[in-house]
């Protein structure tokens, strides 16, 4: 790290030439402040850039690789700052490089059912857009309201209807790219099918900025549901409910758009924080949200039944239906608010992102409590049943000391991090290494693994200038 | 190509060591005849291995590219020989690999809704075995029959259900992986979420064999589904054909299995070869089979029956709809027939996999025609409508002699591929480049595009020993 260069004013006045005087922030703490963290809560994974650039067309972000080059000067790319692992995060100074700019739609081709994008565009504007021509974006995240494309790009971003849609990569088909020489590739396009040589797209989508820059995002869209209805099954243990997830698959014959859970404590704890008495639940081990979509709402209904049936004929204590706005707003709002809910336990935490094996879910509860009672912290628990990814939270006794916290997390992560791989599953599914996880990537990957991710960004960066740092350390 | 070195008896030994005797094959052109060619007719892209290996163990495959690279010999990995590209045939003499005995499934488990299997398994004996546990393996390549899981991988094999549900790599969740250098490495897992690193997975599906052997697959399997209908829908013309498939899906709100399509000489050709009179077509310039498939018979018809009216209002002139399996085997014959049928015109023939925006397929016609006119060639077309993956032929004219075609087939093809490229497409949907289309690459992928891939291609296999000579040179 030591060998990258400093940004001089020369340099800032150079940048300045490529984006324009107004694009560019330098010498100004405060201005820059904002584009120094994401959403990562810990301090150490923030990072203050040296200047800001905030480029508007492929041809500036090409110019501004090739000055870094030539400069030895490293450049992190930056979209919404709503990322969860630091990806985004300028981590050793540098040239922070926003696309926030380059927020345009610049196609809706509804006779080939595919939009062209610019990174910058906030997620929901761009699937608000496609709506509008009976169009849907099943990519997903759960930040959709702020986070943009690119970003979700960069993550391979999942969400809460993967199970049925698959993430952010299913949809990519093609891919303007600023490579880290600075050069301009067009990988994939238009087409639905293409071995043309490597999987390119494929292998920039997930990437977390550290192989790229996107500037052009070519999408593949579907037709937009017509009806969705969401249910909530309660269960008395997760064992029992986690059982009953495939079978709606393989015995219905229905793939949900989204079977989430929550585990007691959650429960519990988003209730309280919403003012909902918990005892109704009480009997409750674990909780089931399923959300069915389709193309006519009777179908939809009918299948909803049928999984409800299944539910009970397995278990269940009891299913709702919520067919109305009102009735699944109630529904999802426990959980969308857990998050904010933990938060009131202690803002000190922890958002873990861990994935396994869906039927090994029910195994991950007990490594939980087990590792709450070792270490004296809270695990609630708490994401995406059709798909096994868990948003475990590992939240801060208020008892303990901010000094002890800091020197317990890791311990908590590595313990957790290592059941998790014994069950096949591994440390990110949807948010990313960035900066906060890649200590822990040797518990998940061999060295064959890594080695092998290693030579390929050697190969497309051998000066490691863009975004180094993130995944693992070159 | 010259530095490598030659198959010495020496060398054979240590292979017999590896693999057993009676799993080399040495010194025996007619028993190695049956490995020196897929299924490409022109015998330039057939080529006779020194030496054929066949291991059963993923140690055997990691041992013998150890062997290969200290001794500086290319490794060509094979599978079925059911390939359309010289993939998997040693253009270049050294070791052929072949996996046909690796043909186990290793593991159906239901709860997870995957399998796992090695990629010698026959595809549609795999299929059939997951379909006894109520799963469904969506890939489904023409020829399913013979090809190998392991060759669907390695060229992200597609097919007639890609509209719906994509091509192979989609299912493709984790790989065991000989590298090139003979290490075993482990990517991805049973897990439907993963950025734990990069796509390493991904970037290995459709990398033909040039960048790892792989030899356990991971699949993500589907809900078996329950009812499937097939209609027939005849057009005057090809346009008012292609303008209906969009709206099949953003009106109708239905995504078919597959939407296959044959223009009016692909038509009567098959005809012709089935003894039917194609006088019955004789007012339709465009052909349409849909497919429609879902977990509810009633459903499935009431969505064929929309689809049947939108296709009347939109220019149709006829649609008929096949329940029962004797009507459904009617209307896929004339489809699966078209190779078979265009060979008896001429067995000189290249069948062609170029990829095309779906909105564009209409404009494709008009260019064979004038390709066919300006080279005296026959071409007829048919294909993938859903998806833009058109199988044209380019058929000898029975008067042209041998030497003439030889000539005349690459001016032919660079014709097509240029204004191909032109409309947004690609030479290859799914059966890939192999040595067969290599030639041709630079005409639709820029310098930049192709270092790139090739700066990957140099990472990963530094001493050039796997599948040297395919997709491109080094």
């Amino acid at each position: 790290m030591s060998a990258y260069h400093k940004v001089t004013k020369d340099i800032v006045e150079e940048l300045k030439q490529i984006v324009g005087d107004k694009h560019v922030i330098f010498d100004d703490e405060e201005k820059m402040e904002e584009y120094s963290h994401d959403e990562v809560a810990e301090v150490k994974f923030h990072g203050m850039p040296e200047v800001v650039v905030k480029p508007n067309r492929t041809e500036e972000i090409s110019a501004i690789m090739k000055l870094a080059n030539r400069e030895n000067i490293p450049v992190t790319p930056q979209g919404a700052k709503s990322g969860l692992s630091g990806g985004g995060v300028a981590a050793i100074g540098g040239i922070l490089l926003n696309v926030e700019r380059m927020n345009r739609i610049l196609e809706i081709d509804k006779a080939n059912m595919m939009a062209v994008a610019e990174p910058g565009i906030i997620t929901n504007d761009f699937s608000a857009e496609v709506q509008k021509e009976g169009l849907f974006f099943a990519g997903y995240p759960m930040s959709l309201l702020t986070c943009y494309l690119g970003g979700n790009v960069a993550e391979n971003a999942g969400g809460g209807k993967a199970i049925k849609y698959g993430v952010t990569g299913r949809y990519i088909i093609g891919l303007e790219v600023v490579l880290p020489s600075g050069e301009i590739a067009f990988f994939g396009g238009k087409r639905v099918k293409d071995v043309t040589g490597y999987n390119m797209v494929q292998l920039m989508v997930g990437s977390e900025g550290t192989l790229g820059i996107f500037t052009k995002i070519i999408v593949k869209l579907i037709p937009l549901p017509k009806a969705k209805i969401d249910m909530m099954v309660l269960f008395e243990d997760l064992q029992t409910a986690i059982d009953v997830v495939p079978k709606i698959m393989t015995e219905v014959g229905v793939i949900p758009t989204g079977i989430e859970f929550m585990d007691q404590l959650t429960l519990e704890t988003c209730c309280k924080h919403l003012g909902q008495n918990p005892d109704q639940y009480k009997n409750a081990g674990a909780f089931l949200i399923i959300e069915v979509d389709g193309n006519d709402e009777e179908q939809v209904l009918n299948e909803c039944l049928d999984i409800g049936d299944l539910c009970t004929d397995n278990g269940a204590i009891d299913a709702f239906v919520a067919q109305t706005p009102a009735d699944q707003e109630k529904i999802w709002a426990l959980r969308r608010n857990a998050a904010e809910a933990f938060k009131a336990i202690s803002p000190r935490q922890s958002l873990e992102d861990i994935v396994v094996p869906m039927s090994t879910i029910p195994r991950v509860l007990p490594i939980l409590r087990d590792l709450s009672k070792k270490h004296e912290v809270f695990i609630p628990c708490y994401g995406h049943a059709g798909d096994g990814n868990l948003h475990a939270t590992v939240i801060k006794n208020p008892d303990h000391t901010d000094e002890h916290w800091q020197d317990l997390l890791p311990k908590v992560l590595t313990d957790l991090y290592s059941e998790i791989y014994k069950l096949g599953g591994t440390i990110s599914g949807e948010h990313g290494v960035g900066s906060k996880l890649k200590q822990y990537l040797p518990l998940v990957l061999g060295k064959t693994e890594i080695e092998s991710m290693k030579s390929i960004k050697r190969a497309l960066d051998p000066n490691n200038i863009l975004n180094p740092g993130k995944i693992f350390d070159m």
